[in-house]
């Protein structure tokens, strides 16, 4: 093992985290700071630094033993020009210089990335996908996001729109109004917010078909609990996003034929029975040769994938600059 | 320009076109021989020669002068291993070690590609694509074929099943049949049987509504020639194709986000018409920083496409062995 080490830096709306990650994706550190964009993006510069900095000191160590930085930020952005353009929860920031900024502060190579793709290559390299080829992450969260890789290279598309893995349009007939303005697309069907959703209205036909009332409130985790528990409307919704993941797996098993589909966010925590549902659905949906070879599992860095997949950018830059990688 | 020369050779299950193309793409012959798969695969390789000698032939060239070959076959096959698995088109031929036969009988650097994925590289190299970074082709028949080019590299797929863009589902509540035995693919809105078979629909609904008849053989060019001069039932099919269109080509906007998205096949024929209306619909459906900068064309190469395609995955084979890709 070598001893090299990084930094990863994993901004959000509300929290910014960073920390340091060794050469093998163990995380060494990991600190916690408020972004409140509301300050402005000259606080937020400040605040990133700061961030960086107790990550290395809650390592013990001092910045002159961090090889490289990794920044994950949400977008929109231009990847390549290192700049956070004018994304929606990070208001009223707009054209930040992220990478430039940090890199020469701290005067080390910086790698700066979509928060979502940062996370997938996290799994690709260090979490679920560790040793693959190819992976497409989805995360299910209030929406869905994702990332690709390909042959090691995070899949950034030319105007750093690659991956929007929730906005694939799966149903024209009758399609879901989406959180993005759109319809049919397939964060209406398969996110976290969408089993709430879909159960909500299950319920309002029939308030008393479940153990789960109608116009309360609960979670997604709640539904996946009560479906355990036997009650057949909660398993009715589970067993629908199962079939709905399947269907964005398989759609993009025929685009891309990667080696590994991976699936994140709080439904990993409905375990492998629902894993299997969405393995089952695939098998019926795909091309037998992918069926068959494609691997299809959980995430496994939580969420702390964005703050490892950052620094994991920062690994890749630094291995590159080396004529490593 | 330089006078490198390459052969290209495109197996179909009717005929396999053979031919000679420059380092800049211009094709100095071609010929076809009928590719007769019932006769045997031993048969089907050796013709393969045999055509391959014949378009360098009708080049008025000798084989010396060749400095890599392209193969490309329909599928199922293993793309890195050179060989044609089990196609439906080309039965009973059955793991012919393509690549490697024609490699040794010439002595030749040979590449072997799927046939769309080498028509992707041909319109990506010389035809619609030149220039660009990354592209998505849909060939539009009786199917729906595809290819993505990203970064000058083909993608094939860990099982060689990439870029199978006919069967992306985009309608779960009422999903037409598709060709493939599954339900709701692209392919069962988008192709030009689909459109046949729509346009009959509508027909048996209301006979005397189209100035094509119900019942009897037309094709999709007659709808859309139709539609141009007025018929409205007709207008409505090429109005409703133009939307699936765009409804494929978003997905793989907001999947890849790629440089250009480019239609192949006859509908081509139809015209900056059609193509306006496809343009329309990405603008209303995709995200608006792909859909303001993500060109979409027609291809250039009409039927070359495969022949040029495969000459140059040889020119691109050619270059990596001499270091220069």
């Amino acid at each position: 093992m070598s001893d090299l080490l990084f930094v990863g830096l994993d901004v959000g709306g509300t929290t910014m985290k960073g920390g340091v990650v060794d050469d093998s994706g163990r995380m060494l550190s990991a600190v916690s700071l408020p972004t409140e964009p509301e300050r402005g993006q000259v606080s937020g510069l400040e605040r990133m630094c700061e961030t960086i900095r107790q990550g290395v000191h809650a390592a013990g160590l001092q910045m002159g033993r961090i090889a490289a930085v990794g920044v994950a930020t949400p977008g929109l952005m231009d990847i390549p020009a290192g700049i956070i353009l004018d994304p929606p929860n990070l208001r009223p920031w707009r054209d930040v210089p992220v990478r430039d900024h940090i890199q020469s502060v701290f005067g080390l190579p910086t790698a700066f990335q979509n928060d979502a793709n940062a996370a997938a290559y996290g799994e690709y390299c260090f979490g679920a996908g560790k040793g693959c080829r190819s992976m497409v992450l989805f995360t299910l969260g209030t929406g869905i996001g994702g990332g690709i890789i390909l042959n090691d290279r995070v899949l950034e598309g030319e105007h750093s729109h690659g991956a929007e893995l929730g906005h694939i349009r799966i149903e024209l007939t009758h399609p879901r109004p989406c959180g993005c303005g759109r319809v049919g697309c397939l964060e209406a069907y398969g996110s976290a917010s969408s089993v709430v959703k879909r159960m909500q209205e299950l319920l309002s036909h029939d308030p008393a078909a479940s153990s789960l009332r109608s116009g309360e409130e609960f979670t997604s985790r709640d539904i996946f609990t009560a479906a355990a528990e036997g009650d057949h409307l909660a398993g009715r919704i589970v067993e629908e996003t199962a079939f709905y993941l399947a269907v964005g797996a398989t759609n993009l098993m025929h685009i891309l034929d990667p080696e590994m589909i991976v699936f994140a966010g709080g439904m990993v925590h409905a375990g492998d029975t629902f894993l299997e549902r969405i393995r089952h659905h695939v098998r019926a949906l795909a091309f037998s040769v992918p069926a068959a070879r494609t691997q299809i599992r959980f995430a496994q860095l939580g969420s702390d994938a964005g703050l490892i997949g950052a620094a994991a950018c920062g690994r890749q830059l630094f291995h590159r600059l080396n004529g490593a990688g």
